[in-house]
């Protein structure tokens, strides 16, 4: 049985441990997590690893004997999103798992030690919160997250503690920067690009930053029939200058992502001029400075589009994270691993955020992307095929080998 | 006191009868309209006008002694929508009456006889529909919709019983168009366009034809950050290359008016990609072959844009109603009257329906528009001035001069 075969089964079955209505859900801290934790830990000890779950809901494994020498990281998240799919984080703490098991009996030849970690929330569906484990690990968690309650109201610690967790131990979990040779993490494209190339994995260069802006455009209601069109204040009209505008404006910058997603229109009735247009505009790019000069064409965009149509209109910043880079020498070994195996290396961002992009303040990251079918995420249909995982499990173990090869110097 | 002031104060103490929380509101067979009978009745018998409530509970002021000769009807709506303003609808049963009382010495001197009519229900607010008064007149009354609720249950049929009105009776209405001279309402313009050419009152053309369409188009939804701009289906974006090009494309047509008023988004949300979009085209013209016309190029406008978004786009038509043209002998004697009271009488359209868009079934219809400030109506704060009611007044009498001056002939 290859590992792409094998990735295929051990999918199937923790998804069929987590399966309640459509699709697969799995949320932080309930049976499914806890179902997932004893499959997980088969996985794991398949692997050779030795595993213990951390005081921030992450269950670890981890080659044994490797006192003393650093540590590579893998990881992912088990959690889904609300009828999501088999092959989101889950598909990455597998398949790290598949390329560990390749050492499982010549863990002590390595010049480092290596870690699975199954994050317990990424997806930040239960709580308003995400990204527990990774900020455990970075030092970077803030204590009050433990205090948000779920829609039920329970608090996250309280749901922590039923699982045998102690949240506020989880401050007492930050790793010494110095003892990390980095975190790699594999996961499902989420997106269309490696299906257009035809490819079966990508390497990620970064994952972009997000900015996101409110506007909202003031016009002047009035009856749909009885205001000349030479008259009106029109505030859907200038929103849709600004919509219509706004793909030609970002796709002059290779790389930025620009999207309308939210709008709320007043009054909304068939025979009213619209009065009040509320939208929302997302930004995201692996350059900083990029997204930040396109927030000024964007308000220019918007002013200019309100004095066309005599209206008024406000822009602002609502939300705003880093890019994150990805660390070039992971990002060579990757490149390298999937050349040997027998693949283009094709470089390409990271639309969405992970758990590395809080990883990113412990230590260097890389991303392995696996296509998936259509582009499609979150969604019972989202699929990766046996071959394409199976490229992927060779592409990490060739990576644990060359950078075995270069030796731990990080 | 002029007769602007008497129509100030006299609308003033109907709408200190009908106002309930926030401006004007009075529906059709409630305690407000039974109170706004028992003043219109006096406003009629005040010029001499006799006084009954027909089976679609219009009121009928005549002008006595008339047996036998033709009938130049007058009149507009009693009701108001929910906190609404004190001139939409009542202002014309008001100025019609102050324009009859200069007659009402002198009744037999003229050659035809004089009906002011005060209908229940024009705003449709409480029942879903509207325009039982005119239709009755003119024979087009469907009589199902007696059995139609309020958002209570009550019927129609129950709640004109509720003022000693027999629905059915109603159906037995309907007038012989051969006695009939004309039918004249005054209203407010609900619009701004005689406040822009600082004008007090203008001759309607017409009532325009409403078209109502509705656009649907479907894209595929996706990952904000996830799917490069070149790949999108992004149905928002098709919308609003529609919305953004419709004014320019409107305004080559002169009285043509189109509105997107409505709209509707999938799947909504901050960071993913617009699915679907729903919206409303209502356009309005005196010219059913210029809406007619427009209408392909709507289409052709939805269908370009969803090619050049790669989406998919239906357009198809909900609803018609076509152009009422007022009659040119009535416009004429409006037009002379005007001049008359020394004003420029400016033609214009009426992009609002009226009491007169059913009556046109039965008899030619004119319509008198008179300056409201800032174009306000359906709002407490709609206000015409009462110099300006005191030209309308002025006008409608000269009108029944003219015409009588003219003879009865048809």
């Amino acid at each position: 049985m290859t590992d792409g075969d094998r990735a295929e089964q051990m999918l199937a079955e923790i998804a069929a441990a987590s399966t309640t209505t459509e699709g697969v859900t799995r949320l932080p801290w309930t049976d499914q997590h806890r179902a997932a934790v004893i499959v997980m830990t088969g996985w794991m000890q398949d692997a050779g690893l030795e595993v213990q779950m951390d005081a921030a809901g992450t269950l670890v494994g981890r080659s044994p004997g490797g006192r003393g020498k650093p540590v590579l990281l893998f990881g992912s998240h088990q959690d889904s999103v609300r009828s999501g799919g088999r092959y989101d984080g889950i598909m990455g703490i597998c398949l790290a798992c598949l390329a560990a098991r390749r050492f499982r009996d010549r863990w002590d030849a390595l010049p480092f030690a290596v870690e699975v970690l199954a994050f317990a929330d990424e997806e930040g569906v239960r709580f308003p919160t995400a990204l527990i484990g990774p900020r455990a690990l970075a030092g970077t968690l803030d204590p009050a997250v433990f205090d948000l309650p779920d829609a039920e109201g329970v608090t996250m610690r309280a749901a922590m503690a039923g699982m045998g967790v102690d949240a506020d131990a989880a401050l007492g979990l930050a790793r010494d920067p110095a003892r990390i040779l980095g975190y790699v993490e594999a996961h499902i494209e989420q997106g269309p690009v490696l299906e257009d190339q035809g490819l079966p994995v990508g390497v990620v260069t970064g994952i972009c930053g997000i900015s996101r802006y409110a506007v909202e455009v003031t016009g002047e209601t009035g009856h749909a029939g009885t205001v000349p069109m030479e008259g009106r204040k029109d505030a859907l009209v200038t929103a849709s200058k600004v919509i219509a505008a706004l793909p030609d404006l970002a796709a002059a910058n290779p790389g930025l992502r620009a999207t309308v997603g939210w709008l709320d229109i007043a009054p909304n009735a068939v025979n009213g001029i619209p009065s009040r247009v509320r939208m929302t505009v997302e930004t995201r790019s692996v350059d900083d400075a990029e997204r930040a000069d396109f927030a000024e064409e964007i308000a220019a965009l918007v002013s200019d589009a309100a004095t066309a149509t005599r209206t008024d209109a406000t822009f602002a910043r609502t939300y705003d994270q880093p890019a994150v880079t990805c660390d070039p020498r992971l990002m060579a070994l990757l490149e390298q691993a999937t050349t040997q195996a027998g693949c283009d290396p094709l470089p390409l961002p990271s639309g969405a955020t992970h758990d590395a992009s809080a990883m990113a303040d412990l230590c260097g990251v890389a991303m392995l992307f696996v296509r998936c079918r259509g582009g499609v995420s979150h969604r019972p249909d989202e699929y990766a095929s046996a071959a394409d995982m199976g490229v992927a499990v060779e592409v990490m173990a060739r990576m644990i080998e060359g950078l075995a090869a270069e030796g731990p110097a990080t």
